[in-house]
């Protein structure tokens, strides 16, 4: 199973307009070091599926791709903006399965376009995907939010953003199901203040020592996590790397 | 006064996703034939304005530009989801002046991060911004919209989009204040059928018949209308042309 990461960055992106801190100027002069909206696509066995879609150049990233779905993980605006072109395309019905959220984002549902949001997604009922096996986990958020546990061939993929810690269901389900990579939100440094709606890198550590993964990945990471890590990256733990955008992993 | 049109595509945009008609395979292979999200940019005696922030590089666009505000003239995502990124910036607000919706666009208003949206334009209630004058003019659309009368030093644009036909206390002010440059919705190609919330060819020529600007350039194009002009373009009267993405005018 092929992991792309297609963006790491939190609410914004990475360089924020108008923010003169080294890690906003760095990505400004360097493209490598942008952070795009947070999502992923992931390749096994002639099926693909994209994660989020808050890229707004979704028509370029899907040219050349024919993802059987895209799951969503929630609906703020970050994760779904890149629909509110697509949905005007052309051809076969995309579908677009994510929680069951009532209000969707902006007019999503009313003009739905190609884009077919009828298939939801519940915690901890498993449905396949082509090649693929999809295990939703409900993550805590302040908008009705799923991680995404996506298995192939013993392969096990945990993507779980956006999340502030998991709710007890959902780490008891993967501790018994361990994942050989969790991409995990990571959106703030650490700090003695505990964060609201996304992980410090605290509760992605502690999630990580709960799940034991071979491999996590931090994502969704917001402009001050950047700024940290440029003085402590070295002090991640072996398994704990930082994401980047295009980054490509095998699971 | 300078007016660059940042944009001139309908919903979608040109081309649209998986879309294999003649314009948009043209605007695939070319990308001086893309039409991105309607917008534009007014630039006289030292100050600034945008009109729309439908582009979602907006950040870009702005980089060497600094607009005294941002004209909305509705909150349909097409012509506001370029803020969804650029509100979590740094520095200075940035007004952003539209109609009164109560409902703006998902969660603009709840997180307006760096734009402040609290300035409110009422129709024909002129006011100033830097060197311009600026008018509202009341529009024809599925939600409130507005259209703007930017004047300075006598040069008189108006801006007329998203609308089918106008009000007829918009058409009595801008006929009686005659614009030099009219940039209006013309999304559809002439069709017996009265359209619903934008301008075909057919009401757009309606429009220049009654207010007899000097010029009249068309603009939040379809591709059902692109595919019309491949034939027609000629048929259009001298005075009358069509917009496209980054064409400028002195007004």
């Amino acid at each position: 199973m092929r992991v792309i990461l297609l963006g790491t960055g939190a609410a914004g992106g990475i360089p924020l307009f108008r923010c003169d801190c080294a890690v906003c100027a760095r990505a400004r002069a360097l493209t490598t070091h942008a952070r795009r909206p947070c999502s992923a696509l992931v390749e096994a066995g002639g099926t693909s599926v994209m994660i989020d879609a808050g890229r707004t150049d979704l028509a370029d990233v899907l040219a050349k791709r024919h993802p059987a779905a895209i799951l969503l993980t929630h609906y703020h605006v970050d994760h779904v903006q890149g629909l509110f072109e697509l949905r005007w395309g052309r051809g076969e019905p995309l579908p677009v399965i994510g929680p069951d959220d009532p209000d969707g984002c902006a007019d999503l549902y009313r003009h739905s376009g190609m884009l077919d949001f009828s298939p939801v997604a519940t915690a901890l009922e498993t449905f396949p995907l082509g090649a693929l096996r999809i295990t939703p986990v409900r993550l805590n958020h302040s908008k009705p939010c799923l991680g995404y546990v996506i298995e192939h061939e013993g392969g096990r993929l945990a993507y779980l953003t956006d999340t502030v810690g998991l709710p007890d269901a959902s780490a008891e389900y993967l501790a018994g199901n361990r994942p050989d990579l969790v991409v995990i939100d990571c959106s703030h440094p650490p700090s003695e203040a505990a964060p609201r709606n996304h992980n410090s890198l605290i509760q992605a550590l502690a999630i990580r020592d709960r799940l034991q993964p071979a491999r996590t990945v931090l994502t969704h990471i917001g402009h001050e996590m950047d700024q940290w890590l440029l003085e402590h990256e070295d002090e991640l733990p072996a398994d704990v790397e930082l994401g980047w955008d295009e980054l490509q992993y095998i699971v």
